[in-house]
């Protein structure tokens, strides 16, 4: 069944959406009739079953009687924040996409050494748009209760300022020293509620970026054993994370 | 530092490489010169840095003087098999790039009920070729020692001949009924060396295809809370073993 985030806080049983967009998806793509059931998530993450009571074609707007659900959530008990380096559209979007579908909170592109692509300033807003719209997508149909924020930093010192309480950075040298556990013992002796995993363009990061960010209480840590392309690094990160916080067998 | 798989078995200090597509890369495009390094890879997965002797460029063959590398393996300590239904060219291109990246060692594609492509018997070759050489160049960019095996199954009930001594079929009923732990515990009380997960296509599988698998060992898991698509969840079940098999903090 279709989810939608809709841009309000439910609070009574009735509710008429005026989303254009979600018109045209249920009603004119899908063409679900009155009695048809879809699910929406409003602003507070409230997951509500909403049968369709009433259709106005004229003014594309579709009145639900709401039921609030009690499915368990489907977002991660922590905050995830994954942040790349810039990279080719292609592969943007496919972090992006994803990285929503493997939980995210959010998603952060920024400018490093090595990075080979660089976003113009003036293109920076039409390309955030193009990512969020994704990430809503992708976020709909992974049933999630949020929408992933994807943001852009010009430079990535100002990675420096991200309050995530636990902060990992993901490091070639690392592994390739044999470090394999510092990122679960990490994970397993914090009780901190934010995380964020850095990652590198196709290049690596320069010495001194690794050190900025060490000095910034970045842990430097191996993702095993193999060397995984820049887009596959994020995946890794937030499936281990996924595996620590939801697949339970403690 | 560049590593190539060729199809020999080490056995002297020294070998000459007639591989032409080795000299392509090597020489032509990257230009190296004698006393340059590399690493190569046998067929019995040994890792040798290799330190070019002697360039012949009329016969396309290089000489390298062999050095047995005791850098620790980069595969999995077990086996694994990732088994999708056929689907799109590009996102079975990426699930194979994808799934070398992670570990795997055979990656499977097959037919199933609600699959949107299917493939002809005349093409199946060709598309296969392919693919193995996808999964040749990721398995040499991974620095992994084997080269992951790609192979076709016309129908689903072929997987029951799979040797796997663990067997999983993810099945997002199961994730919609909450189960979220039998992936997890069935590893940690299992000392199979072998395992495989099986993954639907977009619709999803059939009732009696889930059925036939259960029947065949396959265990019924979720794979978390949120819905992956069918391109997702093989490297989230990848990400996964490679934390409970390589991210030691045990």
């Amino acid at each position: 069944m279709e989810q939608y985030f809709v841009n309000q806080i439910f609070s009574t049983e009735t509710t008429t959406i005026e989303d254009t967009e979600i018109f045209k998806h249920v009603i004119t793509v899908l063409r679900h009739k009155v009695s048809d059931k879809i699910y929406l998530v409003d602003e507070l993450k409230g997951l509500y079953l909403a049968t369709i009571e009433k259709i106005d074609k004229d003014n594309k707007t579709i009145t639900f009687k709401l039921l609030k659900s009690d499915k368990s959530s489907t977002e991660l008990p922590v905050k995830v924040t994954v942040a790349c380096s810039l990279s080719k559209k292609d592969k943007i979007e496919w972090i992006t996409q994803k990285s929503t579908e493997l939980g995210a909170a959010e998603i952060v592109f920024f400018n490093s050494q090595y990075s080979i692509m660089h976003w113009k300033e003036n293109v920076i807003e039409k390309k955030l748009d193009r990512l969020q719209e994704i990430a809503k997508n992708a976020a709909q149909q992974a049933k999630r209760r949020i929408i992933p924020q994807v943001s852009y930093l010009n430079d990535l010192k100002k990675l420096a300022d991200d309050e995530s309480k636990l902060k990992f950075v993901a490091y070639e040298e690392s592994a390739k020293q044999g470090e394999s556990s510092l990122l679960v013992q990490s994970l397993d002796q914090s009780s901190a509620k934010s995380v964020i995993g850095v990652f590198g363009p196709e290049g690596g990061f320069s010495p001194e970026e690794v050190d900025f960010l060490q000095d910034n209480d970045y842990l430097s840590v191996g993702l095993g054993p193999r060397i995984m392309r820049a887009e596959t690094a994020p995946l890794y990160f937030l499936s281990v994370l996924s595996y620590n916080y939801e697949l339970s067998s403690k």
